[in-house]
């Protein structure tokens, strides 16, 4: 009997990294989890492979997986739609193997209300750390740009509160580091590892 | 201003090996994190040290403190006192520094209670990843053999229950690093930093 794999989703606000963040993951080492490729209705870039950067679709194909209910998240900027596709997500994850997401905040929590028990991970932009002197400056700042700063770093905060995980994208070596640390752990939670030593008591009882 | 310290709880059944991984643990290297010295009537054995091994100290002095409501968890075993000083529990955690306990099943039950923001790291026999091999055997075993086997399977499962993580100790190299990875992860949940983060914006604000 296998056991389901695990849901990690990597999300943070726009600008903040995930992308590259990502890319190293997979760059640098053989992970024992699957990335889950996007889907999008926009076109390739140069150099971009249909099933590696992304599955490439039409409008139509992809509001008829809309509707179909084979999307896990999706969203729309400007006028293409990106999203996970659900079938691949809980093929895999059935196989008993984890599946990493790298994901708009939006569709983190399309996610988070689908997979509750997936591990969410909010990445923060790399000077968090020192917020409070990012935000108030070397007093040279006006009092709008530290408004506005403020007003940033709330919002930032608030979205921080839907994770599990919070992770400073300080160097990307270390952002990687700890996303690693955080799967490793989560793979030791109580609720995750009963299952599988009732199952074993399970088997002998009958 | 400083953000309280973490409290880890290493506890498992007796017999798991939870004292030898908890000084390999000190031991290896230098930590962020301090041991709590647990305090005991019972007799200092040759080469123990008062303030090292454990605090000594006679049973009346052990009752005034139960009384004092000044444990944190305690027991007895046989005709001894073996319990944890709630006092420098406190003082350090306060001190933005991490505390270790390892303590039996029952006494982290009781820290539970007090500290359910606490870590509580379950040890696991060394071969529960076979358990379900240990238990039928090798088709030698009688029957009661397997159900005394089942019986203390189950009990021990039951236990797991009440804890964060499952840490099998197959060695105490692997039990140690899994610690570890724990400790790590647990400083980068959004509970423990989002204070953090909301203090920083605070001291702003005003």
């Amino acid at each position: 009997m296998t056991t389901r794999g695990m849901l990690i989703v990597l999300s943070g606000p726009s600008g903040v990294g995930k992308g590259t963040v990502r890319k190293a993951m997979f760059r640098d080492k053989k992970r024992d989890f699957v990335y889950s490729i996007s889907m999008t209705t926009r076109k390739p870039r140069p150099g971009e492979v249909n099933g590696v950067d992304y599955y490439f679709c039409s409008k139509a194909q992809f509001e008829q997986e809309i509707a179909n209910g084979g999307m896990l998240e999706y969203a729309r900027y400007v006028d293409n739609y990106y999203g996970t596709p659900l079938k691949y997500v809980n093929q895999t994850l059935d196989a008993g193997k984890d599946v990493f997401l790298e994901i708009e905040v939006n569709g983190a929590m399309q996610v988070r209300k689908k997979c509750p028990d997936g591990v969410f991970i909010f990445l923060t932009p790399p000077d968090l750390s020192s917020l409070k002197k990012r935000i108030t400056g070397r007093g040279s700042e006006d009092q709008k740009t530290i408004d506005k700063r403020m007003l940033k770093a709330v919002e930032e905060i608030k979205m921080m509160r839907q994770y599990d995980y919070a992770v400073v994208n300080d160097t990307i070596r270390n952002a990687v580091h700890r996303i690693e640390r955080i799967i490793e752990s989560e793979h030791l939670r109580v609720p995750r590892v009963i299952t599988q030593y009732e199952k074993m008591i399970g088997v002998v009882k009958k």
